[in-house]
Formats: structure tokens, C-alpha cells, sequence
């Protein structure tokens, strides 16, 4: 089953610019083809298609299912990059293989990572999105300041994942409720400052430990990913 | 804190070869440095270096931890690597970091993989356990063919995760005892074929479901890491 992004409207759809290109060059697919389309935004459907020109490849749809496979709860993971980026490519595509609506990246005071290739991220997120079979693409923005960041951020259950024993944290596990919104921040490689820590703690942030571990960046990120969606 | 791997005998230790001449050599480090050591298999040691020769060096240990943090549970995965071994490197990397016992490769029917640089998995395991400050490093086997693989390990859990919804499979959410040992089978990327399929069923395998995600075969292999590290 070959999945491909598009715009869909109604019982037809039409395959981004560059999707179209890679279906009609590369995989040099052929009118009346059966294939899958999906809008990033829940929809999965099934087309055939019925027009190709160089830059659009257009399908009428046969089957349409909306929020595909959606899960009950919702995960925005704020994370400063780690300075190798494909730790931080892996993480991607895992996170998007098991379930992630949003992704921020933090520059925090400890980060050494001061630019993302967002374009290069955007691109692992859609493979990703295509190879596991999903309808939702998850959304990614450009490394904002910590501060900045905290500020703009209201939602019920905030967390912070630190190693900073001086400050009161709990078990991510004891204070998890199913089929909620989370939003966790995951820090630098070595970690967030406490400046940092005060500051969230102040806009209601509360603190979390992720394991007695001592996890790297983007495996801390993946515990929280991979737990939400085994509790969830 | 520096960790290192070295052999323990009551109160004084010696690294080995490897990781004195990284001690010497690479880090400088001198007579009387203090420094973390594991035996790999629960020790984790505090001492005080005594000795240094070009091939050796011996600590006065000053804090013994046995069992240092132990998990209530073990598991022993057996997987089918990916062609590609980068992804097979984070999985190992991965399960290291968060907790596993033991890793099996296995040679499937539609593995495309036919061979394994174990020496340079082994450095993997034992970076991962360097880094994250373990005390257990992980055991490793070589490539053993699925049949014979089935009949040779006995356990009450034994799992084999698999898609073929022709078989009964059940969630592994559900059938989880907690504090238990595991043993779970993940497939390479065309899946496990019905003969295995049924071979493993007929000793004493359960099949299990690791979500409904399609999932590529390391992110199948540590959703279950993750998850019953995330459960136990």
C-alpha cells in the first residue's frame, strides 16, 4: 500500500507538486493506478487516478476514512536538539511511528545546537508518516527561546523533565492522566538550568522525573512517546 | 562520572585491557584519581586508582554497590536485523540505555540480512552502558537460524510479535505479568511467514500484537522495551 500527501476535497484529490513528481518520475505510476492519499490532517483515502501532468496527479476518490487511526490523547514534546542531529532525526521518526501531534524545539541555556534544517526534519516527519501509515503529519516549529516559549504555552498538564534534585519532581508515571493533552520539555545534554527550572515551575509547569535512568536527550523524549502510547 | 569496565575481586579491582589503555592513554589519567568501575553484571564500584602499566590499571575500590538498580523484571529480545545496520545500532543503543538482558539476532525467512559485526554491537552495548551508568551489560548472541533458535529457549513468557491476522494474537498490553522474564521475538521487515509463524506457536509461543501501529522492526522491538520498562 503506497501512501502519498495531497489536498483532498470532496470525493477527489490532488497530490502535492512534489508527491506528484516522485509518483509519476520515480515511480513512474500510470492512470488508473490504485493509491492511497492522505491530507496530514486525519484523512486516509483511497483513489484512482485519474489525471497526470508533470507538476499534479489527480484521483477520484473511492474510499474515504476520517481521523484515521486517532489517538485519545494529545503529546507536544518541546525538546532542546542534541548537537549530533541524527539522534534528533531518530527521534522523529520514531515519535511519529508511535504518536506525536506537535514537536517545538527549545534553545536552552545549555544547548550547544543553535540552528535545525527544518526543511530536512519536515521530510523525515512525511517518510515517516507515509512508511508507517498514518493520516496525521505532526507539526514542527523552529527553535524558540526557552523563556520566550514558557510564556506562550497554556495547557493543562505542563511538565518539565529535569535531573535537578533540588527541585520537587514526580514520577511521570503516578501523575499521568490517561486520554489527556500533555506538553513535556526535554532538556539539553546537560540540562536545563535552574534558572530555567524556577522559571517554568512559576508558569505552572510542574516537574517531572522520567526514570531513574540517566537518559540521553532524545531517549528521554522517547520514554515519554513510547509511554503515553502504552498507557494511553 | 567516569564509568569503566574492569573485574572485581572484593575490595580491589583491575580494568580491562581495553579501558586501561583508554584510562592512560586517551583520558591521562594519573595514580590516585577516583573512579567509577562495573563488572557488567550488577557491580558498580568506586575506586581509587593504585597501579598503572601500559596494558593494566588497579583500583583500591572504596564503595561496592551489588545489584546497583536492578529492574524487577528481565527480557530477552530476539530480533531479525534490519538490512540497514544504523537502525539496528540504535535499537541496541537504545534498549541499553532504558533496560534489557539479553539480544538474540535471529535469522528469519525473509531476513535480508545475513551476517552481523558483533564486535562492533558489543562496543555498542558497552558504550551505551558506559554512558547512561549501568552496572549490567547486556548479553549478546550471534545470528541463529529461527527454527532452531524456537526450539533451544524455554521460558513461561515467550512472545512472538507478529501481523499476520490469520493467526490469533493477542494485545501485549494484556497479557503482561508484571515482575516477570520475557522473551519477545520481533520479525524482520517482510514479517515472520506463516511457517515460523506456526512453528513458534507450537512451542509454547504466544502471538502477540505491539499495537496497531505498522510499525519497522526496531520501533516494534522497542516499543517493547520501552513499554514494560514503562509498566514494571
Amino acid at each position: 500500500m503506497k501512501l502519498f500527501f495531497g489536498n483532498i476535497h470532496g470525493n477527489s484529490a490532488e497530490l502535492t507538486e512534489e508527491e506528484s513528481k516522485h509518483f509519476s518520475k520515480v515511480l513512474r505510476g500510470k492512470m488508473g493506478d490504485e493509491i492511497h492519499v492522505t491530507d496530514g490532517n486525519g484523512i486516509l483515502a483511497k483513489g484512482i487516478v485519474d489525471q497526470i501532468n508533470s507538476k499534479s496527479v489527480a484521483l477520484e476518490l473511492i474510499e474515504i476514512q476520517k481521523n484515521f487511526e486517532q489517538r485519545p490523547y494529545k503529546l507536544h514534546v518541546a525538546i532542546a536538539p542534541t548537537k549530533n542531529m541524527d539522534r534528533m532525526e531518530f527521534f522523529l521518526e520514531k515519535a511519529t511511528e508511535i504518536g506525536i501531534d506537535e514537536i517545538t524545539f527549545l534553545q536552552s541555556f545549555h544547548s550547544e545546537r543553535k540552528n535545525i534544517n527544518l526543511n530536512r526534519c519536515e521530510k523525515i516527519l512525511q517518510s515517516a508518516v507515509k512508511q508507517s501509515l498514518k493520516a496525521y503529519l505532526p507539526k514542527m516549529n523552529d527553535l524558540v527561546k526557552f523563556p520566550e516559549f514558557i510564556k506562550m504555552n497554556p495547557t493543562k498538564n505542563q511538565f518539565i523533565a529535569h535531573c535537578d534534585a533540588n527541585f520537587d519532581r514526580k514520577d511521570i508515571k503516578e501523575i499521568l492522566q490517561p486520554q489527556s493533552d500533555y506538553l513535556i520539555l526535554i532538556g539539553p545534554e546537560g540540562d536545563f538550568s535552574k534558572d530555567e527550572i524556577e522559571l517554568a515551575y512559576q508558569n505552572n509547569f510542574t516537574g517531572i522525573s522520567l526514570g531513574n535512568q540517566r537518559l540521553r536527550t532524545e531517549t528521554a523524549a522517547l520514554n515519554a512517546v513510547f509511554g503515553l502510547n502504552w498507557v494511553n
